[in-house]
């Protein structure tokens, strides 16, 4: 599968990263769903930099993004008749700290570096790499669709959190990819999206990437989530994860947490969609992932306009830890685990690649 | 106590509804905190219309407007020349149905009502009941916030939820009186409050009334507060109520009831504070109080600007219902009851005017 292959399935129409004739292209997510503009990504800086405004997000797609600005900075050194491997070390780093939650930018770079000391490798095999890991990412989430599909069978009702897609990948989703393949398979009446304060990617971006692949959608607040399950409307809760500890604990977007606790408590199903490139084994528990904290001014004004008090403060870490005591299921390319251990966690990374 | 004297407390400086030389004012709540607004109110239809439209909002609020409402009906058939007690009657069931979930449309219309039949009753007296109405709640939001505030004893962490304060109220506020007098005795260290999505009534108005008293606030995203709650900060949910069934059951501000089950989970505290006029005794359970749904607009848009791609869909409840089992205390003018039961609270409204 390439990545330049869109719509096989008939539900898989959107693509937020485009690398062509040596070129990136990012779909500028800060501006969906009024405008569909995709911003030229020149240098690795500006990878780096469009990964921390949130130009590109989710767990997948900046590691994507993040390898294919390293291959941005090994052809301006060509360019400059420098060493490609120095410029590409120099840049690492920044890449893998522009945003702190996600290992997947970590992962992505730690390829790379492998790359680098090979002493066959070149600038046009640092592409190929980039190119891999993108197509590997799709074709992660394509399979990660039939197993989640799988295991949902058939549902009344499927709720999702934040924006776990196309956009957030390298192409049919990871959460949204278990929902496009259920949805094609006829399994699934009602999709659900909470709306994902503070940045709304729940109504900016899920609601776009799912009505983009004719898949109908209501959208709630985060607060209305557990009242439309006490209604007995939601089978299951399917969302992403930006980092998974090595027992299961799962870092999502905030609210993930609290849909956890309700879906528990109204016997609702609770699935976690992530491929292993987000799987980190180095931290023991979900209390060893960093969680980053955006500034007060996504709570406290909307598009530029004052919306509390002036004076107001705000609270607005952007992830929490799901604990995977809560979690039913953990759907990766390898297989899926069900109530995640330490112990089933490890047989199923001794599978991945 | 006079419903004009305000500041008294130190921590009571904000009054949503004027009564002034028999004319009525209305904070225009929908313009807060950008512009303080307000906004004439010339007729009882003019205050229903502003109960629904919002301008006015909170259970005991509108409780208070709509008794006004029936002052300008009855000033009006004065100065025709009619009969001023057929006009009232006429628009009590406009009044009584400008919002369906608050109880305290219906529980004021009813002591209008009552007073209707009383042969000695004017208009002089039905402004005279109506003053009684809304000088009544401000001294039940003292003595709740006294007795709340009791029971909260010493906290480093309140989280409230909407609003439920001065602006929703007479003055002083429900919620927001346990907090003010909590604030007052210093055994509170931090507040927190839910944004309180789609109508931002956290941002907009509780943030802003807290800041009128001087009391620092914290703003979170409702899919925020567990995690809040998981990290400890939160020792009681302290929340108002639009209508309690006999059993305890407690209609609020949707994302109540996903607070509590969160509260629960975390051993955190849960509060509703509520006047026995938002309690109603004709409904056995939470299952029989008419929740209202607005418009999808709401969720779909941001100050008449699309959010959301057109043709999503949105489920749009504003309240919802929180079980008696998950209330640790309901807090009212003429005592608490603490995990409340329909016998507790037959026991409770015994002792009720």
């Amino acid at each position: 599968m390439n990545n330049a292959s869109q719509g096989q399935h008939g539900l898989d129409n959107v693509r937020a990263i485009v690398w062509r004739d040596g070129g990136l292209k990012l779909l500028d997510q800060r501006l969906l769903p009024g405008a569909i503009e995709y911003l030229e990504i020149s240098s690795a800086m500006a990878a780096s930099q469009a990964i921390t405004d949130m130009v590109v997000r989710g767990a997948p797609a900046i590691g994507i993004a993040a390898a294919y600005g390293t291959v941005l900075a090994a052809r301006q050194a060509e360019r400059n008749g420098t060493n490609w491997r120095d410029t590409v070390r120099a840049v690492l780093p920044g890449l893998a700290r522009a945003r702190p939650t996600a290992v997947n930018l970590r992962w992505a770079v730690e390829r790379v570096e492998v790359h680098l000391n090979d002493s066959e490798a070149s600038p046009d095999t640092l592409e190929d790499l980039a190119i891999r890991i993108h197509d590997e990412d799709i074709a992660a989430c394509h399979r990660m669709g039939e197993l989640g599909a799988q295991e949902i069978g058939e549902a009344s009702g499927v709720m999702t959190h934040c924006n776990a897609g196309a956009l957030a990948t390298g192409g049919y989703g990871t959460a949204l990819g278990v929902i496009r393949s259920a949805w094609a398979g006829g399994c699934v009446q009602n999709v659900f999206a909470g709306e994902t304060r503070p940045w709304l990617q729940g109504a900016r971006l899920t609601a776009w990437e799912l009505l983009q692949d004719d898949i109908p959608v209501s959208l709630v607040a985060e607060g209305a989530a557990p009242w439309l399950m006490h209604h007995g409307k939601v089978d299951w809760v399917v969302v992403g994860a930006d980092r998974v500890a090595a027992n299961g604990d799962a870092a999502n977007k905030i609210g993930t947490y609290g849909l956890a606790l309700a879906a528990r408590h109204h016997g609702v199903k609770f699935m976690v969609v992530a491929p292993t490139s987000t799987i980190d084994m180095s931290v023991a528990t979900g209390a060893d992932i960093p969680i980053e904290e955006r500034g007060a001014d996504e709570l406290l004004s909307l598009k530029g306009t004052p919306v509390a008090a002036d004076g107001a403060g705000a609270w607005n870490p952007v992830f929490d830890v799901t604990p995977a005591s809560h979690i039913d299921v953990l759907v990766t390319e390898v297989g899926l685990v069900r109530s995640p251990t330490t112990e089933s966690m490890k047989a199923l990374m001794a599978n991945a690649r």
